[in-house]
């Protein structure tokens, strides 16, 4: 067997699968690696204080001299949102299509990363040498332009992937996903599909972005005073429609929040908006119009606490201010958690008296997802038809469905892997099987602190969030272990010191009374007594109040 | 003017209306006070380690001798649930129909007040003397039985209270609500209408709760092995409609989960259960039993990390073990919230194999809501016929929804008011406005504690919760201010002490430096030293991590 032979491709996720966001997944031939998507996630619940999580990438670092470079789909923060972090350890080529580079610039600039990274554009003609493969892409629809799928040809067959994508075949700006080609890589033979699972559990078609535009003119014309639309910042079709719909019933448009101001200017720079001349004007200046000549493009449809909308709602928006009779479009899914937030929001414009365009794109029409349902879903792996399928983008369940969905256009079971990130696929001489586990994780972002929190840390948070901490000091004498000073106790998040006093001048007593039994009973090593204060008080306190306030003994000696 | 005509009508809410949860509404004529349901909410995000939330009753507490009783519409958690708090501060008689006195009493002697309570037995019959209120009694449809709307015949006129509804046209178990008496309500003549607003923004009509037996009875009919099924607890028509489709399909249940237990025990004992001789087996005996025999009722249809379907899809139940190709069904939808519990749980479930059958009742057909739709709050409208309408039980957005159905319906606007928990609505000689606020608010739960975690301390909680404590020791010298010992930091949930040294360190020079610069600049009272440790440490960690822990600096002067 030559050398040759025993190489082998392994494919695996180090983020994006059993969870949304944070997408990085690894293509390896041999010494080759070529990492696809480099993305950011919102914390979950439990990770109190964080502010970001990104993939642990200690597989990549440690084998940085193989990485050839990060291949990025598009330019969502889920995708692209890492790399200011990853760029840091792993200095390698970023290759993307120009609203991607664009967006990625401005990440890096601020990073102070810009000037030492290199960064190669793409198009859908583009291809790719990256060591022992070559990378080619296709156009697909989803609710950012420009974005693309991926074909890596290895050695040992094609691999696909998707990006995230539906099919949207009346899209706004003429961005046609590239059916034919995408035809073409099937007809050629593919190893293995990565395909996005995001809307694995919706039946059916997502509807066309367009006919979010049909829905928004109509309620622009309605309006007898300003609109204000909130949508995601970077969908840039969504926000090309508003400035349509805006055009249409000669309304003039502010752009506020920053994002959307970033967004927007990098947007036309590079072309991919077109906004009439004299349409954009400044926020100052929407109080010379009259109310049913202007539209205010926001951000916020997120409910998001410190956007432009929120505090629009609350009435504390230093420049625009909505008046009863305005109409408030939000035009935007809430993320999973993000209920609430959106909530308020409503519920804050409701009181101000605005009209409030809300809830399921289904019933507003001013929202669709971007996407693609089942049906979607069996198109693509029936025009890609792969031997081997690897659901990504997604929670267990939706990968899960997505593997239903293959199997019921005739892909088989057993060629379907639902992998957890770390998880490798291993083919060789065209047979698939698990590997070996790679490191794998979360990585959070604390301030400038980058994995530097870890379980105890988020551990001792959850303690400190439910019940406070109550911190006992006392002054013992160096030689007879009598109480010099104190018991001093101090509450925080525990209870408020001037309505419990009762409670804490008892729990003061079972202090001292601990110490000087244990004085008594001649105990003084500090650990044992800070054990038997803790115990004491603890228990005493739980009887008390049924809490469990994290409690710090210090005990000086003089 | 005669002194009767001084008199006037009060209607307000203590809780729910501007949120879901806690519902406890006032009527009140002179000197006689009648209330309303008496429940209890689950803590918003921002109240750290609360366990549950209940109205501020101080205005009924000021005016005990007024309170004539608390009529309770039906047995849900956020209409009884605050009963064994209040009760403590307000012993008054309870009013409630047969099974919501059953799940009441159950409550009442977990804490110890079923001796001291005095409780009445009311039926769709009762009539009920309140002072100079009369109370009547209509039966309504939801998703427990015995629920039923109030009349209120009061010396300004009628107010009608529905409780929660929906019009099931077949409901289970012949529980029909009772159109006939509303109509009759309407009739005679209503002067103010409190009505359900929970799914005022939801089109059309909901669907019949027997359209779930329908699809249970096929899912079990097909399920080649055991089949588990979540739902809620006090959901007895659920339950019974569970039972029906396991004696179809020949099967036998097992009940799981303490919730589920009480409420089968309850339910059946007083007759609202219908359950076959033999139907009920313990769960040691279902591995005796083929698997196509066996139905697992379990709590846990909110994914709650305690639950019993939780513990089980984590294979971590005592008593119930989920297999490959066993049916799971999740006959719920996630209260907003719960979104992740649940899909956890669903995850857990797929990773081992079962079928699990989940999502919108609009696509499973295994749930559906227990409050009307648009189209049945339009049909409460047009029987009852009101002059005045206060929407209630609702998020605002959801009161102000239900206000334009009633615009809608035909009900003058400035008739209709939107309310806030402690506003009054003053009804006299026929013609209604805003009154005076009364005192209102949350009262939050922690362990035995009612009332005592305030803002100071929830501000605390959620500080802690981001970015930890620093807790910094020193002994000064009585004589000069110098150090004796110390500066000792201790970190909790703010960095992890092993892995950050250095850090550390440097902070701990901070603080020297501070002190010793203190010290020649003969600064010593206490606040002052602990002022600039603070601001001098706070500063420094801000600049170095982005962080701004809470820091608690102990001085000593020995």
């Amino acid at each position: 067997m030559s050398k040759k032979n025993m190489d082998k491709l392994l494919i695996f996720a180090l983020g994006g699968v059993g969870e949304i966001g944070k997408n990085m997944y690894v293509v390896q031939y041999a010494n080759d690696i070529v990492v696809i998507d480099c993305g950011l996630k919102f914390p979950e619940e439990e990770m109190l204080g964080i502010d970001i999580v990104i993939p642990d990438i200690s597989y990549l670092t440690e084998n940085r001299d193989k990485v050839r470079g990060i291949i990025i789909t598009h330019g969502h923060e889920d995708h692209i949102g890492g790399l200011p972090y990853v760029l840091k350890y792993l200095n390698v080529p970023v290759y993307g299509t120009k609203l991607t580079l664009g967006l990625i610039e401005t990440k890096l600039k601020e990073a102070g990363l810009l000037g030492e990274t290199k960064r190669y554009l793409i198009n859908a003609e583009s291809e790719l040498k990256l060591g022992t493969m070559k990378a080619t892409f296709f156009k697909t629809n989803h609710s950012i332009p420009d974005s693309v799928g991926v074909c890596l040809e290895t050695p040992e067959g094609n691999v696909v992937h998707t990006g995230d994508f539906k099919f949207d075949h009346t899209p706004v700006n003429d961005q046609y996903a590239d059916l034919h080609q995408m035809a073409a890589i099937g007809a050629k033979g593919v190893l293995a599909l990565l395909s996005d699972s995001t809307n694995a559990e919706r039946p059916g078609f997502t509807p066309s972005e367009k006919s979010v535009g049909v829905q928004l003119e109509e309620i622009f014309r309605k309006a007898k005073q300003r609109v204000i639309i909130a949508t995601f910042a970077s969908n840039i079709h969504r926000i090309q429609q508003v400035i349509d719909a805006a055009s249409a019933t000669r309304r003039k448009m502010t752009v506020i929040g920053r994002s959307m101001v970033n967004v927007v200017t990098i947007a036309s720079e590079l072309g991919y908006l077109n906004i009439p001349d004299g349409m954009l004007i400044e926020p100052e200046e929407i109080n010379k119009l009259a109310a049913d000549r202007v539209v205010v493009l926001s951000t916020g449809s997120q409910g998001e606490p410190m956007s432009a909308l929120t505090r629009m709602a609350r009435s504390s928006h230093r420049k625009v201010d909505i008046m009863p009779g305005d109409t408030v479009i939000i035009a935007a899914t809430p993320i999973p958690g993000n209920e609430r937030y959106v909530g308020r929001t409503v519920d804050e414009l409701f009181r101000i008296g605005a009209n409030v365009i809300y809830g399921p794109g289904s019933v507003t029409g001013v929202h669709v997802s971007g996407h693609g349902s089942q049906e979607e879903l069996k198109l693509m792996l029936n025009l890609i038809r792969p031997k081997y399928f690897i659901p990504i983008h997604g929670e267990y369940r939706m990968l899960r469905q997505h593997g239903l969905l293959a199997e019921a256009v005739g892909i088989e079971k057993e060629n379907i892997f639902i992998i957890d990130i770390g998880d490798t696929v291993e083919i060789q001489d065209g047979a698939a099987r698990k590997g070996q586990k790679v490191p794998s994780g979360n990585t959070l972002i604390d301030g400038l602190g980058v994995g530097d929190v870890g379980n105890i840390v988020l551990r001792d948070r959850k303690l400190l969030s439910q019940d406070g901490i109550l911190v006992v000091v006392v002054t013992l004498s160096k030689e007879d272990g009598s109480i010099l000073s104190g018991p001093d106790i101090i509450s925080r998040g525990f209870v408020y010191v001037r309505e419990s006093e009762g409670l804490l001048d008892e729990a003061n007593r079972i202090v001292t009374n601990t110490l000087n039994k244990l004085m008594v009973e001649n105990v003084n090593e500090w650990a044992s007594l800070k054990t038997h204060v803790k115990d004491a008080l603890g228990r005493f306190l739980y009887e008390q109040t049924r809490r469990r306030p994290m409690i710090l003994p210090i005990i000086m000696e003089v």
